[in-house]
Formats: structure tokens, C-alpha cells, sequence
């Protein structure tokens, strides 16, 4: 496959190109680094040292990394040239800002992501169909645009009965930040681009993803992927294990039964294998939930007390959000499709310990605390 | 109550402006004007002229007309000392590109009437939330954001039965344009910040408005609104009353079955009436459908053929939808709260007929055909 990956220097994107890189694919980067620049804006950074997108380029054999704004002017007008340049089949869409609290932070902060998702998404949209629009598209979205409604989450589409009369809708989503939101609207935006320009595009709805290693992170000194710990860019697996390591308490953020669907990263990368391999049909809106297992905050937090110690503290809740809920989130597309999922246990979370102890000089405690407030 | 009317230069705005003066209320008017600028842009123009933003300034007692471009760096600023300023407890809001063509012509009009309804709302958003969540916002959403489900269509909410569970859920949408996407955004947007941040918010799903003239249109040469034809800002029955008085085919698209809800003017300003003095309550999204019958464009292809002679067409459509499908809105909202529809009949028709037809020399007959293309 000629495959386009944007996003491409992102915790995500990077293992991905490597990933599709040794299994002999043609791997075309894109980013725009605007995450490292909203590190240097928020004054945080991973908690080991990345190399530069522009280093990243040893990897390619036909081409550089390109530096592009997807939301920009410019944008389309370079992206048609890739596209049709390099015979790109396959698009894996990344290119996005990631973090909920950072949408949260400011109306700058809540307009610039939803700008930059939803025009980028646009100009994608717009340039595949001029280009091909058997191209396939790929996008991450995420397990949050659904919210935690008190029916069980289908993916994608719900087959409904109504006084009488039956309908397969789009799955009503309830997202609880300006990021989910934008993510909400660019899935709507391309199941239009299914409907309308016969698109063929695949909706990743993404659990939380954790885990610092792949099989290719071992391949060179280069090869690593980012660990955020901080409020913004960070998890809450991610979180627990710093402070678990640095002899903090394990800071729950109010009750702790907010329950979501987790994956391990080489997860993320065997399904976005299977969904490349598996296209999307011309006009089909393809959705799959990816995740493989279910944990409330308390869970995680016992397990990670469990597998390497320490105590738990509930913090208030800086986030507006149910604390206890039902959750039963579907995930059988990549199951039917052959994933087979590495779990999360102590072997795991003993694993990433392991692997960012040497670096826990780097830690900056006040990193962890919450400072976006959703009510702010 | 004051009141700040947000695209107070439109065919809506205007009115209500005129409707809510003549009321006793303090009215305050916003516009870009952009609507204008898209008209020099396309080359199109109502069928009559209508006076300029500035010189509906006379309309107020104790201020001017603010133009204002929401979605600029600049408009949260005024905004915030507006409705500090001059006390607001409920905003009007109808400041969005308002035509469904136009978001299809190209990707700069689609991203721009994205950008420009997206990023209005946001702003508009934040600065109630700053200066006093407890104003009243009331929003002009579309019943296009529905799409035409295979259920009835319920006013913003569904309840659902899944797997022998139960939840209220935001009814699930599916637009048919870029422009109605924009909407659907603005909707979750607003959704969750009444979630979020407690505001109060009034979604009105209103559908295709008819209708030349109010009870205020006829207090002065300046009271009028605008009519158009044209197949950006034209409504089907527009150009249906114009085809016929010009003996001219009616141009029904594809089959005629697509079916849709209507409403007279007089009656977007009772409903609007009635929605602010029903106020939304804190953190609550109060959706209502706004429309008072429905009709298949076949339909209403008759009502004009049987009020004012002429025959029928069928064009090829350029639009991609279903052309015959169900469709069973509700609208029990404001029925229940009062409002008592003006009827769609051949006496409405035919006013509306003799109100334009001094201005039929001003007609261009290139401007009622589709060139705008969904798949093109």
C-alpha cells in the first residue's frame, strides 16, 4: 500500500509509520507539529527527550517528512499533490489536536480545536475526492464522542424501533469537551462525504491507549514514541504509574467509577492494520469501536496500586462528567476481524514502569495536578 | 426584556427586530452584513431592494447598529460589552450563512460557512457564559438537521429502548448539506455548554419560512424584508410562485416526494415570542420543532399550479436525497404553548403572488436554475 500518514509525528503516528514501514508499505509523513508548540505554549514536555519530525525522515526511501497545516490555505493545494503524486491508497488521519483539558483551557484554546480538526478534516475530505475518492480514509476519532449513555454502546450506528417504525441511525453522541465535540463533527462530516461523494471512509472510535513500547520502538534509538504525564497531554494510566513510581498519592478524580474502553498501543496499530487491510466500501461509513477492555478509574488505580504500589487520594473532579454510570461499550468489529488483544495487567503496567524509571528525575510534580477546570 | 437580535439584516432578523420594537422591548441589532457580500459575490439580489443595515438604525431608540462579524478575533470583546452594557437577557441568534447551495458550491464555501457558523456560536457562547450565564439564549437551528429518518422525528430528544435498557437521547441527526452540518454542530455545541456551564439555550428546528410580509412590514417603506428566487437564497416556493407568474415550468427536482415542514413568517415571530418568554431553564437544552405543516415539493407544486396556473417539470436534482421516503416531524411544542398556525392555502399563495409581482421585470430567469451540483 501507498499510504499518507498525518499526524505522523504524534504518539500515534509515528509507531504507525514504523509500523507499516517494516511490513514493506510506502509511507508518506505529514504533521505540522503544532503538539510540540502547544508543549512550549504550556511550558511541558514528554518524559523523555523525542527526536525532531524532520529526523524522522531516515525512515523514508522516497521522500521527506512534509510540514504541512491541515486546517491551513495552503493546505489542499499540497495535499492534492501528494495524494496524486505518490498514488496514495490509504489515509490514516492522526493530524489533530488530542487533548480534551487543552480544549477546555481558554475560548482561544476551545476555537483553535475545533478550527484546526474540522477544516483539516475538510481540506482532506476535499482533496481525496478530487484526487480519488476510492482513496481510503482512516480516521481516529474516539470512544468519548459517545459519552456514557445508559444503553449499551453500538459502533457507529444503532438500529432503533420507534412507535412502530424502524430506522438504523448514526449512534446519538454526547461528547463532554470542545475536543470530542470536534471530533463529533468530523464524523458527521465524512459519513456526508460517504453519503454524498460515495467516499470510502473508516471511523476509528479510539479508547484510551497506553504503553510505551511497540515492535519497532526496539529498532533504533529514534525509534521510541512519546510518555506525557501532565494534565494535558497525559493519561490517567499514564499519571497513576508517575506517581505510583515517585511515592505520590494516586490522584482520583472524584468518585472514580468513570468508566472507558482502554488499548494497548500495539493494539492500535494491529487494528489500524486490520482496518487498511479491510477496506471501507465506495459510500460506506465504516465505524469500529477500538478498544479491548473496560476500566473505571477505581480499577485502574487498584491495579496500579496493585502491580507496583502506593495509595490512592480523590481529588475533586476538575472535569464536568457522570462519576458512576453504566458502561457497556461494543467492540466486536476488530475481535470478528482477528485482534487478538494483549491485555492491561501487572505484567503491563510493570512494563511501562520499567521502562520510564530512568527518567523519573525528569518528572515535574506540579505537572500532575489538574488545572482546566470544565466549569472554569 | 432586552434583547440582542444576532442577524438582525436578515429575511428572519429584520422582522423580528420590527416585531419585538413595536412590542415594547429594547431591541439591539447585529450583522455582518456577509449575506450581502455574498449576493455581490454570486451576482444575485432579491427581487425588490431592500434598505442597508445602517439605515435600519432608525428603528432604535438608544443605540446603533453594530456590525459585527462573530466569528472574528475581535467580535468576543464586543459582544461581552454588549450584553454587559445594555443589560441582555435574551439573544436572538440568526447570524449564520444561511443557504445550503452556497456550503456546496466549493470547499471555500463549505469551509467557510463552517468557520463562520461554528466559530460565531462558540464566541457567542463564551461571552454569555462570562457576562451572565442566566441570559437566555435562543438559537435558529434547521429542520434539514434531521435529514429524513425512516421514524417519526421527535423535537430534539429521543427516548430509547436498547437491549432492555433505557435513555433520553439527543435525537440522532443526518444532514444533507455542509451548511446543515454546520448546524449540527452548533447544536452539540450549545448542548453541551448547557451541560457544562449551566446556560440556557433554546434550539429552534425551524423549517423552510414563506412569506413576504408581517404586521410591521407595513409601517413604513423600510419595514420590508427580502424575497428571493435565486437557488442560493431562494426557497422552493419562491421559485415556484415566480416560475408560474412567469409562465415559466415549475422545476420540481427528481421524483417530487421529498417532503419537508413549512411555516409562514408570522408565525417564525410568534414562535420566536413565544420561545423567549418561555425561557429555557438553567443547564437545559429545550429543543423545538418550528413549523407548522409539511409538504412533498409535489405538493406544493400543486398548491401554485392550482392558486396561479402553470405547469410542472421535473428537473433533473441536483441535490443528492431521498426523493420519496417518510417523514412524520412533530411539532406539538408550541401548539401546546399557544401557537395558532397561518395555513399554507392558495390564499396565502396568491397574496405572496400579488406582493412580488410588481417587481417581475426585475426577474432573471438564469438565477432560478440549479448550478450548484451535491456531487458535482
Amino acid at each position: 500500500m501507498n499510504i499518507l500518514i498525518l499526524g505522523a509525528d504524534g504518539y500515534l503516528g509515528w509507531p504507525t509509520a514504523l509500523f507499516f514501514e517494516q511490513r514493506g508499505h510506502n509511507v508518506y509523513l505529514v504533521d505540522d507539529c503544532s503538539k510540540r508548540e502547544l508543549e512550549l505554549e504550556l511550558g511541558v514536555s514528554p518524559i523523555a527527550p523525542i527526536v525532531d519530525f524532520s529526523d524522522r525522515g531516515w525512515l523514508l526511501t522516497n521522500d521527506h517528512p512534509y510540514h504541512i497545516d491541515l486546517a491551513s490555505d495552503g493546505a489542499y493545494d499540497i495535499l492534492v499533490s501528494i495524494l496524486a503524486g505518490r498514488e496514495i491508497d490509504t489515509v490514516i488521519h492522526y493530524a489533530e489536536q488530542p487533548s480534551a483539558p487543552y480544549s477546555m483551557r481558554s475560548r482561544n484554546a476551545c476555537i483553535a480545536t475545533q478550527q484546526r480538526n474540522i477544516i483539516g478534516t475538510l481540506n482532506l475530505m476535499f482533496a481525496v475526492r478530487h484526487v480519488n475518492p476510492d482513496i481510503h480514509i482512516i480516521k481516529l476519532g474516539t470512544m468519548g464522542e459517545y459519552g456514557t449513555p445508559n444503553i449499551d454502546i453500538e459502533e457507529g450506528w444503532l438500529d432503533v424501533e420507534h412507535n412502530g417504525r424502524k430506522d438504523r441511525v448514526l449512534y446519538p453522541k454526547k461528547p463532554g469537551s470542545f475536543y470530542h465535540l470536534s471530533k463529533v463533527a468530523d464524523s458527521n462530516n465524512l459519513e456526508f462525504a460517504t453519503r454524498c461523494w460515495g467516499l470510502r471512509v473508516t471511523d476509528l472510535n479510539q479508547g484510551i491507549v497506553y504503553g510505551t513500547s511497540t515492535g519497532e520502538s526496539k529498532l533504533g534509538t529514534d525509534c521510541g514514541t512519546s510518555f506525557h504525564y501532565d494534565e494535558t497531554f497525559g493519561t490517567v494510566l499514564n499519571r497513576f504509574i508517575v506517581q505510583s513510581l515517585l511515592k505520590q498519592y494516586l490522584s482520583v478524580y472524584g468518585v472514580g467509577g468513570q468508566t472507558r474502553g482502554f488499548l494497548d498501543i500495539r493494539d492500535t496499530l494491529r487494528c489500524v492494520e486490520i482496518a487498511a487491510n479491510i477496506k471501507a466500501e465506495p459510500g460506506e461509513f465504516r465505524v469500529r469501536n477500538q478498544f479491548t477492555s473496560q476500566w473505571s478509574v477505581n480499577g485502574l488505580a487498584s491495579l496500579v496500586t496493585t502491580s507496583i504500589g502506593g495509595k490512592i487520594y480523590h481529588h475533586d473532579n476538575p472535569r464536568v462528567e457522570e462519576e458512576e454510570h453504566y458502561y457497556n461499550a461494543k467492540n466486536d468489529s476488530f475481535l470478528l476481524d482477528g485482534l487478538d488483544p494483549y491485555p492491561l495487567n501487572s505484567v503491563q503496567v510493570a512494563n511501562m514502569a520499567t521502562n520510564i524509571e530512568p527518567y523519573l528525575d525528569n518528572v515535574n510534580l506540579e505537572w500532575l495536578k489538574p488545572r482546566t477546570l470544565w466549569r472554569q
